[in-house]
């Protein structure tokens, strides 16, 4: 971590402008806003760092394009986009990679059925390797992880120590899954007959397209029969759950301890955030957005954004929430208006004349 | 996939009745409602795939005892449940399961303390078996899984790749355990002692019954001392969490990104449905069914369904929930009531002679 | 299991005192208030059991000095914390822990670029171990763990089977991580280009301080660069999921399904109960206190217990939650003061002599 650089190189490096700064001046390294130090560049992602920024001790910052704050005695560098630009001061001042090492490790057990270019691929200590599994050019498999019968897995894939992939499942290409994770778990159905829940066989496999990433310690269950099946360019985080027969479509976002049951069907760009619930069998449209924590009980024909449990659109949820905060008020209120009115009715009766 | 079968044998085949078709037409694989092409045997095992059904380009479906709806072209057998026959068709249709391979393969590290018939169980590559630990006829286990000192699994289990078995604990017959899980794991116990939280010691074990099924990625805590008790023929699906010593009863069934929290004790046949949390020490009693995402803050001691946080019984639930989403309609009720009786008031005073 | 003891020598081995019951009465076993039989102690730690202490078989209960029933026929032994004290008790009766075995099993694949001292740590079957990995004295790492390029691991730590720790994590002394948890795996940082989610390099590390304990199936993210810390005597339950550029003071209880996304930072003696969620980038105060399945929207700036989604200091969350109970009688009454009100203002309108 110690390749320093001028401001002006920092400004070219990012495809920046140096808007404010000596041209000259050198930078050593990179830390967040909070923990930076003299001689790190750090950036401005998000505007609630901006009080931070003022007192870090940061000596250049990326900033976006509306930026205007003053901000005496640090080299500023203007980009389009801070927190994507800071990418490239990462991987100049950052650790490198691992490398990727071509060949299969001595203790790794590798079917004499599986086919793939050994020269091509690295594959790592401890890895198991079932009959008939292939394996894409640039794909990395390391330590630990155990790979079921029939499995085909594409090129430049990276599967991290102790994941699974269960028989007969399909990456493409570019597929990242994290440690922990299983991909083609048995589906979770049973059929109750005579006082027992009987398995009903899950037969079915999951198919990963191009560009999918599978965070740590995720469930993907096989499907019934046929295929679970997540499109191209979804990013799934870590802790969620994947029913049998879903399908997601493509670029979606499922963040953490997400719960989607079985035989959802989810469209193209759909965010789905933390600890959201879906039941079986529903559909959600392209580009909807699900807020964190909601609980999907229908199926969403629009796009839009949508929160809370029953999930509803954004500003009727946001209503019945802020309703839901001011209940104590309302029982108030409507206490003293049933006392209000039992004293004026109680009034009205003693003056209004009796009817003769 | 390509038996080929005539709808004469589809139906003897599932122990059904050909209620229209030509018995010598030809099926030749399955497939969804959605996803079959010609040739593909289906079947309606939830209304709610009847509109696509009567678009489906499938062959021959299953359908059950009720089922009415003019569908040309189309060979259906009648059965009494659609969903669980369709596993004969699986079965005929569907890839092979993989083969029961006996012995020891030469990269497990087993301890020759452990006592099994390596002619009748068959241990993966990788796998690891500590001391004392003794395996049922018929068991497999697959690449990767790890079992600690003194475990005890029963006949005919099916331990998934990379799962582990922590010391001590006991699987009856017929236990599957997916990729992932952890069995025995330490029970999450401290005291809070001089300013730290003191571990306290969990030594005893976990023990699942006959034909516990565990999913993936699921971890069961072992009891501080004692054991957590799952019983016989329950089914617990990804991502759970159950805390130590509590005690499951029978033919239950535990959805995905459930918690149970330590000394929980559940009857038999309940069922829990996802995201579904229960606080530590209470009792559910038989043959109750808590919906998706309730939360359990009491004991529940009479059968039924229970559902919302705090979880109460279905109806009340219910109500709890239409009346949450119509929050906001009620407070601008409120607000008009208030206005109506305040100009009343006004209205009221000012035409009420003063007392004299 | 089977030293027996005297009831004199109980109450000398968990430091209290005897205060019912023969000094030379024989105890040989332990077990729970409801699964004890003769012979076995028992202890009240909570005093919800207290009803089933009457009827337990127990001969002997650790109990806490504000004990004052009556219990005839069982020894009885105050203490002044009846939990922890059981420890104790355990410790005698219970199954020997397992055995620190010093040394490298041979199926171990360890980097020759790792550095400790391979008579004084303990690394089990199918261990991988990366390049410049340190691990320091009365470390054990048990079956099937996989370590990273660059970790660095303090003395005495427990890493239990299958679990993974990714490349240059930091392990003080005294860590403990359970089967199937994930340190280190990537944080989930995309931004938003060209209609793709392009991943945002996550180079940092997860730093877990002297006597974190990680329970089982729990993922801890690595930060985007910096660090993802934890701190001292830190303890994490199972499930949960911390996100990258977490910090997490010391001494905090984080218990199952938390999930904590990006960049919170959590004070000391925190407590975090089940399934509750944190929303990035927040704050939260020493000595909070966040009650199950509470869902933090806003940074927490005073120490105190807070619940309900959003979450609310207790008092008025409580409010809310009863408040929400009663909804539906809510609903009635302001139904039955509508019509009231309705039918006065009508009353009144006929009564009201007409404008001339």
């Amino acid at each position: 971590m110690s390749q320093k650089m001028t401001h002006k190189h920092l400004a070219e490096l990012v495809g920046g402008e140096l808007i404010q700064g000596d041209p000259d001046g050198i930078v050593t390294g990179l830390n967040s806003v909070a923990e930076a130090e003299p001689g790190d560049v750090t950036f401005l992602g998000n505007a609630r760092y901006l009080t931070a920024l003022k007192t870090s001790r940061a000596s250049a910052v990326l900033v976006g394009p509306d930026f205007a704050e003053p901000l005496e005695g640090k080299a500023l560098v203007r980009v389009a986009n801070p927190t994507f630009a800071f990418s490239s001061v990462i991987r100049h001042f950052g650790p490198p990679a691992r490398d990727f090492t071509p060949g299969v490790h001595p203790s790794a057990v590798v079917s004499p059925k599986a086919v793939f270019d050994p020269l091509k691929v690295s594959i790592g200590p401890g890895v198991v390797i079932g009959d008939d599994v292939s394996i894409g050019a640039g794909t990395a498999i390391h330590a630990g992880v155990c790979i079921g019968q029939g499995v085909r897995i594409g090129e430049d894939c990276l599967l991290h120590a102790n994941c699974t992939i269960a028989d007969r499942c399909v990456l493409g290409c570019r597929v990242t899954i994290h440690s922990g994770s299983v991909i083609g778990s048995d589906g979770f159905g049973y059929e109750f007959v005579k006082g027992r829940h009987a398995k009903v066989d899950q037969v079915g496999i999951v198919q990963l397209d191009d560009d999918v990433e599978v965070g740590a310690c995720t469930s993907i269950d096989r499907a019934r029969f046929g295929r679970t099946w997540i499109g191209e360019g979804t990013k799934i985080d870590n802790q969620v759950q994947i029913g049998h027969n879903v399908v997601i479509g493509k670029h979606c976002i499922v963040v953490a301890h997400v719960g989607i049951a079985g035989s959802v069907r989810i469209g193209n760009y759909v965010t789905i955030a933390g600890q959201t619930g879906i039941a079986g069998h529903l559909e959600i449209a392209n580009q909807v957005t699900l807020l964190a924590r909601s609980g999907v009980t229908k199926s969403i024909t629009q796009p839009g954004a949508y929160t809370g449990y029953p999930a509803r659109p954004l500003i009727e949820g946001r209503k019945a929430m802020v309703a839901q905060a001011r209940l104590p008020e309302l029982m108030d209120r409507l206490s003293r208006l049933e006392k209000r009115l039992a004293a004026f009715e109680k009034a009205a009766e003693s003056s209004t004349p009796t009817q003769g």
